[in-house]
Formats: structure tokens, sequence, C-alpha cells
């Protein structure tokens, strides 16, 4: 790599041109508030696009949209990848701030670990069901409803109101 | 599917266990409004992922950290996937708003959606890279350079200081 695409990129990313807050470059004191903010952050927009994916799908179980096989192939590849995303943006410094994530994600990591991982799973196996027998409507919504329930039951257990 | 879940999943929906708003709800007068918002939200989601899936490859091309194939994998596969998300979230009615999103890019639609393929398509090359030839770090950066300069390059026209 030359050095010229080299300065290119650091000068990119230091001045901003992508969104990623300098933790480096902060005071050793407010390092854990920028690292919250930004696991915050980053939680936040999983979960918007967890939701945006995951919408058309749950149009199709509530009867309101047709099944799309292709579109649904499309968003189910989104909502796996994220979900496994979603795994990293918890860390313990993100306890508190501006987040509906309740404490007892922290004080029972053991069972909001387990919860994700089965949103990992079902979310896999739906994009796997999509691949394997795509045009199958019924195995189509019987699977995404598995996820749909991950989503409700870990909301009901760890998100504040 | 049984009627029992499919009331479970559109109570979860609609009282916003999943993070999307109710366009069919809103009276049509705050339609577009609504769509706005939720194109923008939906971007702004986007790019902070994409962001933070980059900065560790930033960090590997300008030698702060350690090249770690099967790591730069994972995070080159998130960026290939929301960069082709990105290509649904410039919709017309996305135009104004709460946004640095330039008129240029629906004024000048052709060259935008040119330089947004291009991400894609490096994106998608940097995977195929890596699964093809993992070990080799300098085929990595080279890859990771021209995306890191698509970022760049469409942040310069596009996007406003």
């Amino acid at each position: 790599m030359s050095s010229r695409f080299s300065k290119t990129i650091a000068l990119g990313l230091l001045s901003g041109s992508l969104a990623v807050p300098a933790v480096a470059q902060t005071p050793p004191g407010d390092q854990s508030a920028v690292q919250a903010s930004q696991a915050i952050a980053a939680r936040k927009a999983v979960y918007t696009l967890i939701g945006n994916s995951f919408s058309p799908l749950g149009g199709v179980l509530q009867g309101k949209t047709q099944f799309d096989a292709a579109d649904a192939l499309k968003r189910a590849e989104r909502v796996a990848l994220l979900a496994s995303y979603s795994q990293e943006v918890y860390p313990e410094v993100s306890k508190t701030g501006n987040t509906k994530a309740k404490p007892e994600i922290w004080e029972d990591r053991a069972a909001f670990d387990k919860r994700l991982q089965e949103f990992v799973d079902h979310s896999n196996a739906l994009v796997a069901q999509l691949r394997k027998d795509k045009n199958n409507a019924d195995a189509f919504k019987a699977a995404a409803t598995t996820v749909a329930n991950d989503c409700k039951g870990c909301h009901d257990q760890f998100r504040a109101k």
C-alpha cells in the first residue's frame, strides 16, 4: 500500500469521514463514558435496523403483506447478521446512560446471553429454511414466528417500558 | 401458524416491541414526514454500524492494529451487507429533514447510485479476497483501502460538513 493511500485513510478516519468517535484521543478519565455512549449508539443502530428488516416479515405473519421468498431471504439475512452483531453491543461499561436496557442484563448475564444466542440461532434457522425450501410459506411463517417471539420475550424481560 | 402466535406477534409489533413506527396508522398528510424520518433514522443507523465495523479494519490500514484474518472477515461481511442496505435508505421523500445528506444526492441520482454501487462491489470484493486468501495481509490492505476511499469520496461529494 502506498503511503499516499495510507495518509488519505488516516485523514479520512480522523476527520470523521467515518462516524467513529476517536476513543484513543479522549483523556483517560472520559474514556469509559465515550465507550458507553459508543456502545449504546451501536446498540440503538442495531435494533433500528433489526426492526426495519423484520417489519416486512412481521407484515407477512400478520397477513398484511404477501409472502415474497426473495425479499424474505434478504430481510432474514440482515436480521441474522444483526442478531450476531447484537451480541457485541452490551459491554459492562454501557450499563448506565441513555438506554432502556435494564440493569438485569448485566446482573444476570448468563440468562441474557442465552436469550441473545437463541435469537441468533433462530434467525440463522430462518435463513436456512428460506434457502432450503424457499417457497414454503408455512415453514417460513413458523420459523419467523419463533424469531418474533425471541424479540418479544427478551424485550419483556430485559427492556424498560 | 396458530392464531395464538399470530396475535402475540401482532400485539408485539403494534405495542412497539419492535422499533418500527406504524406508518399505516398515521393520517395520510403526515405519512411522508414519518417515512422521511424513518428513512433518515435507518440511514444513520446503517452508517453508524458501517463506521463501527470498518473502524478496526482502518486501524490495520493505519498500522495501529495487527491484522487478524478471522476478525477482518467478520467486519468485512458486516460492511458488505450494510453497504447493500445503504442503497435502500435514500428515498426521494428523505431529501429534507435532520440530515447531512446533500440535495445533490437526489439531483444527480445516477452519480450517487454509481458511487453506492462501487461501495457495494468493493466491499464484496474485500469479503471475497479474505475468503479466498485470508492470510494475505497486503491483499487485504489493498482491498480495504479501496473501500475506505469509496467512503471518503462519497462523503466529500454528497455529505455536508
